[in-house]
């Protein structure tokens, strides 16, 4: 049920995502809140600081014909932050100062000049960097760092370049991205629940979850481990998409109470509640 | 540097991880460990429990000409365990019932019974799932759970499909393909550093940057905003590829050396150790 939602792809860009020296929060956080929000998230990919892989990788996403893409990583002031050339290079258009943006990256400086964390705001180059856009894009106010957010609309796809720095990257996406989506979902939700399982194998779980989600399409199971060798436990997630909370939460239930008694009769114990 | 490295792509499979349930530690692991061993790690994709759409991504790495393309997630014996169904699409061949992979699966299911965790250990079609694999694919032994690892070749590339849970995941991951990823790196040895600036903003800090990297060409340098906004603290990581313990360190050290100086230079602070 998950795709009447609007869809949505994740790209991370950035090489210390590549050498397993960061891990992945943003994704994470970006999957979980979209989805919340009833936005289908399609494919996350994490993609290194490199033109040519940014271009390939955002022309292949706009090929699925995907709503959103969402970027985060490569908009600051440094050399290996390429981020918007790389879409500017997707959408075949050119990269120029942008007044807004400008006037947004000036404020930051003078702001920081005035805090005592800076002696002179000049506008070096690689501060009006961060204010170098794609034609067409506009900036998306960064209300805790430097670096502002970029929106720009191509065909019927709309491409969102956030930081990399997770606080950064929160709040404009809390600020200026969650409005969009939530107009784009509607009324579609997002239900999940989970319920776990114990003395039961998955093998034997397996073609009861199966007999549930053939008698009920609209929900979404999926089985997983979590006990050590000697002692199966499963935890096991339904989740669904609806435009009423009340037919979603009704769906989730049915599932539970259907699947909970197969569990049984197979000798397995149903908990409702995570064990600690 | 790292491109006279082989490359890898790692492929995440799994619904859990694009509704932002689950954190992808396994992502990192895997960019971690075979970055440390001297392969270059090219991307990382995210694909949901959906055979058209692993077989999508798989195929895309494949036309990538990626040496090694490893998956993780989809082994099991449930229903949406679809990955090897996904590779044999992408490979377009069948998928048959492999007597290596059968036999490891009910040796797995007899140790169970004989431990007291089951009853029989009859094989079920959800247990002979995991054991049905695409034609000319060999498994790999799991250590520590049922699902056994596959390795198939095809063409210049090797496709390694591994389990999702994390421990099953590493453990067949150590034993069977770390040999394999040492052999391909041949001499080749991944090196980092990090130093910490302090008293310098990143946009102070970018020009810098990109004269040591322009100097040096064989080294990468990133760096990592850390403070909050109120007192600017700079992760500076180094990396570089060599076939040389000597040169590797030395390289990294000469970088450090020079770029040190010219932060000092512009009234910045470093410090080679973490803070606290």
């Amino acid at each position: 049920m998950r795709n009447m939602a609007a869809q949505l792809e994740i790209i991370c860009i950035g090489n210390e995502l590549l050498i397993g020296k960061v891990l992945n929060t943003n994704a994470q956080y970006l999957a979980k809140r979209s989805t919340s929000l009833g936005i289908f998230v399609k494919r996350i990919t994490v993609a290194e600081d490199n033109v040519n892989e940014i271009a390939s990788v955002i022309s292949e996403a706009l090929q699925r014909k995907t709503r959103f893409i969402i970027t985060t990583g490569g908009l600051g002031p440094t050399f290996d932050d390429k981020t918007l050339e790389g879409i500017a290079k997707a959408l075949n258009c050119k990269l120029a100062v942008n007044e807004k943006a400008l006037r947004m990256v000036k404020e930051k400086y003078e702001a920081y000049v005035k805090a005592g964390r800076m002696e002179k705001a000049e506008l070096t180059p690689p501060r009006v960097k961060m204010a170098t856009l794609p034609e067409n894009a506009e900036p998306l106010p960064n209300p805790v760092g430097t670096a502002p957010g970029v929106i720009i609309s191509f065909k019927d796809s709309v491409i969102i370049a956030l930081p990399g720095v997770p606080p950064e990257m929160e709040a404009i996406f809390e600020e200026s991205v969650v409005p969009l989506l939530k107009k784009e979902a509607g009324k579609v939700a997002f239900f999940e629940r989970s319920i776990y399982a114990d003395n039961i194998m998955e093998s034997t779980l397996a073609p009861l979850i199966d007999k549930i989600m053939h008698d009920n399409p609209y929900i979404y199971i999926k089985s997983h481990p979590k006990g050590a060798e000697k002692r199966p436990h499963m935890e096991i997630h339904f989740s669904t998409t609806a435009e009423d909370l009340e037919i979603g939460e009704k769906n989730l239930e049915k599932g539970i109470v259907q699947l909970s008694e197969l569990i049984r009769k197979s000798g397995g114990k149903v908990t409702l509640q995570k064990e600690d």
